[in-house]
């Protein structure tokens, strides 16, 4: 018994070391998707001084990160360049085909105004960034407005009120066959 | 004594387990980030037939899932919209905006036909995709074309040799000082 119990205590010791360093390791190695989960899937809801009047949708932490669903262009006034992202929530309703969109879903429109490229005459690239929109669904919250929330932002400020009264009736007269959303994921 | 190694034995068990359990926790957590990890960064090696002439570049695996550097837009007779993504390496690089570009960088460009919005007569979205091409850092390897492999894709199958020898040359007449890289990351 004397000499089974200290190599017993030896072998638990082992495991237990083996198993935190292991656990070191994959914490470290996943510290990036971990703080992307914190971070990137919901809306920050704390800074209601920069959430969008009448839904008080804000601009999602990460959404830099997220995938692209398209590009788009705008014509002239606006004369824009487009890129619509999307949270995981989005991206998997869109492989999936799935409408209406699930509660959760959030999408990015990031725009720069057009530029021509310097080096490439035929090439047309993103000059300043312009406007930063964004759709929450949420079923419930948002009932009145087909499900969603909208949010526009200039440097990321909200614009004001008169603006956003606009964006459903928009969505509603054009993309209603599509749970409003007029974006579709690039082929 | 006889009292107190049973307690360290148990003590000892308990840690264990606790580790353990963690470990699995943290590891089914990141099952997603790890998987990536072990498919988005590196080109897919392995299909030598999908390999593009003089450069050996393939389509990596998990590109849709990279981040957006920028939109672009191409002018007729291409008539295209476009949207450069990169692996992590190079979201790195370009924010700290470090020239040249380190080894592992990797870029890809999507590109579509343009198409009137259906929706929106003021708005161009993606129609068919057209090309897929990246480009591939690696000083050593490609030490003769300014460290990159060039890879351009019709429908998953790289394009003939002779297109492959175009591509240099015209990053190096008009990008030289950008690291051979038109593409900059949008604001």
């Amino acid at each position: 018994m004397m000499s089974i119990e200290p190599e017993m205590k030896r072998r638990f010791r082992a495991t237990a070391i083996t198993l935190a360093v292991l656990l070191v390791v994959v914490l470290l190695t996943c510290v990036p998707y971990l703080v992307s989960i914190a971070l990137a899937e919901g809306p920050a809801q704390d800074n209601t001084a920069d959430a969008s009047p009448i839904f008080g949708v804000t601009i999602p932490a990460g959404y830099r990160q997220w995938e692209l669903i398209a590009p788009a262009e705008e014509a002239a006034p606006l004369d824009e360049l487009r890129a619509i992202v999307g949270n995981q929530t989005a991206i998997d309703a869109y492989q999936a085909e799935k409408l209406p969109f699930p509660d959760g879903t959030i999408l990015v429109k990031r725009a720069w105004k057009r530029k021509q490229s310097p080096e490439f005459v035929s090439a047309t690239i993103p000059g300043v960034a312009t406007t930063v929109q964004v759709m929450v669904k949420d079923s419930r919250k948002y009932a009145a407005t087909g499900g969603w929330g909208f949010g526009r932002f200039i440097n990321g400020k909200p614009v004001d009120e008169a603006q956003h009264r606009t964006c459903f009736a928009c969505h509603d007269a054009r993309a209603k066959g599509h749970d409003y959303v007029f974006t579709r994921l690039a082929p």
